[in-house]
């Protein structure tokens, strides 16, 4: 399959090669979809929302009541993500997976909390229990599972978790064995002493961690054999482990599966840990100014399509890179070759 | 309007700057439109072909008989800018300024040839008289007079036209006062060898000009002031000059124009030398690998929307990136703003 689809993609009425990273998508989805003409079929996005404990920490410049009220905000459509999801005709699920608030009223947020405030600090011991891990998990297959059902071959992820680069940050340092200060950022506009209090509660966090997992090493710079399994329920946010459930078993679906900025990236990082064949199954839609995030892309060796400057959130750089993967694929069905068109094979 | 607008942007719901460039597109399609609720109406692709004599030296890996066959390959639907233009809705203009061929029997390709042949070979004199430069310059006004009368707002032009990276690498050189080796690459696949010898084709042509406008220095490295009009008619290809005609044309009609790669890059270069504020109404949309694109683009201040790997020419750089800037103008209308939706104002 990879030996037609490289031929095809060679053929099209084009020097080859000259359609750059448009060529790569198409071969990637072809080889996921196992076909010479693939198809996006009923593109969803995802959008987990839910609190971190770390926040009361004072980790990021933004209050935790802008999770629930940004939720809210996403039903009524004036959202970012609602704009992209119109624009490029994805469905949008929004599900709660312990947002710190009561959102029953709302019957466009599908109620999945796992807990109803959210996870615990990890400051001070595990975000969540390992019931909770698996229950979160749980969700993000279950959600993907019934999208699948209903004929989606592409998945998008977003999230709304205010706090949520600070366990993201840790998941990049443990995971890829990199100072904690080299994964460490501005979040959504914290200044150098505001990021210089959250280095120190996520270091005073990651030595909490290895004081209460004796089995590990003590010292961060040589944790190369950290349990992935124990990160994502240690300091994982019930968004962001749905996430991980979500891409793991879109992946067992042979869907394609879009990854956002620097939340979604550590995501993809943990389920690529967890299954190293993710990767297969994942583009790489954007890289953020976050500090760290093309640092994670380049170890995972991701390279991203978008870099626009968005530090939004929610998945909107996923779905505004969609269009770029739907050339790719118009272009192995659509583009003609050189015989067809009779045009002088010359390259 | 600069302040309402910046105003209006900041207060969407969303932290300040965290939708980065699609905000400065949206101030830019605001300013060009000169209201607070931009719209991109009737997408029209300007496609200019024609032929160069310079091809007749061997500077291009490609034979000149593509232009014509490529040309009838978009009346067919087959190409990349079809593709391209059926994805994002743009209407597509072919237009015969000159291909080495007769295309009378092709009633979708709009016969406006400036000479039967293409250009001359400007090793040995001016590509084409002044009087071809003039009717060039006014085809490609003509057309933009055209579509704009049809309520056509956002433009995007490319070019067929084997050979024409040579006049562009000149331009570049001599607009910018660069050595001609920084602006000469491998086009659409020329070997080392191939490009040194586009490199000595193009120098020795550049002397010839020197000698010809002899109130000129004759080191090109100190050319500060060298007359772009000169540069037009003596380099351009009539594709490329009907491309100025039209940039001009757009903007005086405040339209968006959309900027391919390396080639109208080289236009819109020497449109903004001709009419500085020409680049007002420029969105550079993708930099390529041909070497000494970043390099025009750095030196003009224009920042890319997309690096993307594509060379295949046809305006498909700037096509490609047309729904990001239909992201921002979605963005600026249709997000809720911070009082409208009861969040938190938090930044």
């Amino acid at each position: 399959m990879a030996a037609a689809l490289q031929q095809k993609i060679n053929n099209l009425n084009k020097p080859k090669g000259s359609l750059g990273r448009l060529e790569e998508l198409a071969f990637q989805i072809g080889m996921i979809q196992q076909t010479l003409s693939p198809e996006l079929r009923h593109p969803v996005h995802l959008l987990f929302g839910a609190d971190h404990g770390i926040e009361r920490e004072g980790v990021s410049v933004s209050p935790r009541c802008i999770t629930w009220q940004q939720m809210v905000n996403f039903t009524r459509g004036g959202g970012g993500v609602n704009m992209f999801c119109r624009q490029h005709g994805f469905e949008l699920h929004l599900i709660d997976v312990g947002v710190d608030y009561d959102l029953s009223t709302y019957p466009a947020i599908l109620n999945r909390k796992v807990a109803p405030h959210g996870t615990e600090d990890f400051l001070h011991g595990p975000a969540m229990t390992e019931e909770q891990c698996q229950q979160a998990l749980a969700v993000g297959r279950e959600l993907v599972d019934e999208v699948f059902a209903a004929g989606c071959n592409i998945l998008s992820i977003g999230e709304m978790g205010i706090g949520n680069t600070s366990p993201s940050s840790i998941w990049m340092s443990l995971l890829l064995d990199l100072p904690l200060e080299r994964c460490v950022g501005a979040g959504a506009g914290l200044n150098n002493a505001g990021i210089q209090h959250k280095l120190n509660i996520l270091r005073r966090s990651v030595e909490g961690f290895y004081r209460l997992n004796s089995d590990s090493p003590t010292n961060s710079s040589t944790n190369n054999h950290v349990n992935p399994s124990q990160l994502l329920a240690y300091f994982g946010g019930f968004e962001m482990v749905a996430a991980v459930g979500a891409m793991l078993r879109a992946a067992e679906h042979r869907m394609v599966v879009l990854i956002d900025g620097f939340i979604m990236s550590a995501c993809a990082l943990m389920a690529s840990r967890l299954t190293p064949s993710f990767l297969d199954y994942a583009i790489f839609c954007h890289c953020g100014d976050e500090s760290g995030h093309r640092l994670m892309l380049d170890t995972m060796g991701a390279k991203p399509l978008l870099h626009l400057g968005l530090r939004l959130g929610e998945g909107t750089g996923a779905l505004c890179a969609y269009p770029i993967i739907d050339s790719a694929v118009r272009m192995i069905n659509e583009m003609g070759n050189f015989e067809d068109n009779h045009i002088t094979k010359y390259f």
